[in-house]
């Protein structure tokens, strides 16, 4: 989860207002991948990231404000760059979003994503960029090939594979499985496309 | 989420002791289902379920404790009975995944665990046995014809699926998507086998 946009919302404002605010939302993202929901109260953030409970709270009234902010600051993460090969393609965006996992906390990221907006609607239009950058490209590599019911099993099938390992089983997926599950939707166009 | 399991640990109990167990535990579920990780406070629940926080306290000393008795009574929820045609036993299965988290809040209590357990080691162990319950008859439905990678990314992928699509997109998957995401991976056997 590597800042790739920056501030998303809200009027201009100076360099010292938005400094105050991107060093709050990267300790917002700090903490919720190293503590996760708990640690998110406006008191301990404004600990962590050195500034008044004050500052906190006159630009994020609440939680889900700061927490809308937060998720778009960091974006969907890294994509890799397609090559031609599709089937190199699709294994080394499945790998990128593993690494964005192991580096970046990507993977505590959307679950705690997942588990709040399933309770606070608010802030499913901000899951929903998130989820359309993130699958821009593995969306793009289908696309010419799949559609319909298909093209959407798959996209939904590979990142799922890499998420379900990570939320579900504890731990990301090896080379081999991401290869596996490249091969089984690819077997459909008649065998790995190269 | 229905209760298939009953108690799971602990030292044999009176009968009112155990209905006091139950009950809590079914508030817990309720609240977890309906309200997320901010409902699930000791005084909320004592509320909710009728009994004092003493009672709670005297049970279940911490949320970590309460948690993992509250997903080990709920278990993973109901599974399909294969009729031996692989395709149909296969979206049966996930159909009633889907049935689960629609009916009795399975998506939810999934985006929770996952969101917990991600900074909460100590319920591992308790994830661990309802993904293992949870991806039995997936799992045995398709160890006949399918090893190694192959098969744990067939896995994956198919509850990956479905997964993805309630917990990041919003949504539960479509019938045809479901039937999409099959025969994907049915391909490699040769086409759909029936």
């Amino acid at each position: 989860m590597a800042p790739i946009r920056g501030e998303a919302t809200g009027p201009p404002v100076d360099a010292r207002v938005a400094r105050t605010r991107q060093d709050i939302l990267r300790a917002t993202l700090d903490v919720l991948t190293s503590q996760g929901l708990d640690g998110l109260t406006h008191p301990h953030l404004a600990e962590v990231a050195g500034y008044s409970r004050a500052t906190l709270y006159n630009h994020w009234p609440n939680r889900t404000a700061l927490l809308r902010d937060a998720y778009t600051y960091a974006g969907a993460g890294k994509h890799s760059t397609p090559t031609g090969d599709l089937r190199s393609d699709l294994i080394a965006e499945l790998t990128m979003f593993r690494t964005e996992m192991e580096r970046h906390g990507l993977d505590r990221a959307l679950a705690v994503l997942a588990a709040v907006t399933a309770f606070t609607p608010e802030l499913a239009e901000v899951r929903d960029q998130l989820v359309t950058d993130g699958e821009q490209v593995m969306r793009g590599l289908l696309a010419p090939v799949l559609d319909g019911p298909e093209l959407d099993a798959a996209v939904l099938m590979l990142t799922g594979a890499v998420l379900n390992s990570a939320l579900l089983h504890g731990q990301l997926p090896s080379d081999s499985v991401i290869a596996a599950a490249v091969d089984l939707v690819l077997c459909t166009l008649g065998g790995p496309a190269s």
